[in-house]
């Protein structure tokens, strides 16, 4: 079960992945936490599991795409920029088994969104990691793009 | 709409993974032909959608984790050998948005699984492609490893 989010952007995000994303609601992500700086995701295992009861692949790798792009989602929504975000290239590692519901956790660096409102797109790369507890499971070392919005014409 | 498989074996794999995987089921992925060499997957937009109306990264990401995982279980079956299959590590560029149902192809190369029956692990290292129509929108090059089975003592 899916506590209620306190935080109304969090809120807000979550309701923008299961408008749009039937996988993130199947899946039921979760955004934990953000303070400006980190922020934490997670998923139950039970609609994520695999044929070895732990967490499928390709879920650990949804989960950590979200988490990442979430975190450009809050950034953009913090410095009051508009930007279409996409996934351009992922390399994932998986180092053990996700046993139980884990917490995918990415940080900010000092990427500069501010170009977008000049209409130029931003590189953002981005490193999500996934614990279970104190053991790092998975890696997922990114780069996303933001794209300018379109102006109608 | 999924059609009846008309290979049993690809019939068994899409059980396989329906019954274990329900992120796979909630995808409709459909194995839909292998020729003991090349396996092709496939899976509609309809649930797999993103923000865009365009597959979501992690659906793509997903589709072609199961085909590669696949792969390798066909050939186990046509080699008579068995493995517990895991993905190790993968990277995934995203080359075109994919705006219609596509098509995951991979082919198997000269990987030797022979030493699974004497209790060695297998690396399996596999480049997966998907395309829409002709345009590729899509690289997965992963390694799986495959286990040999604990024997009950």
């Amino acid at each position: 079960m899916t506590m209620e989010l306190t935080d109304p952007l969090l809120s807000q995000l979550q309701q923008t992945w299961y408008q749009t994303i039937p996988l993130s609601q199947f899946m039921a992500v979760e955004p934990l936490s953000f303070d400006g700086e980190q922020f934490l995701v997670t998923a139950p295992l039970a609609p994520n599991i695999n044929l070895h009861q732990t967490m499928f692949a390709g879920s650990i790798y949804t989960l950590m795409t979200l988490t990442g792009w979430g975190m450009v989602w809050l950034q953009q929504h913090k410095q009051g920029v508009q930007g279409d975000i996409v996934l351009a290239d992922a390399q994932v590692r998986y180092l053990a088994p996700v046993e139980e519901q884990p917490t995918a956790c990415v940080s900010w660096g000092d990427t500069d969104l501010s170009s977008l409102e000049r209409g130029r797109r931003v590189k953002i790369p981005l490193t999500v990691e996934l614990y279970c507890g104190e053991t790092l499971c998975a890696t997922f070392v990114a780069k996303y793009v933001s794209l300018p919005l379109k102006v109608a014409t």
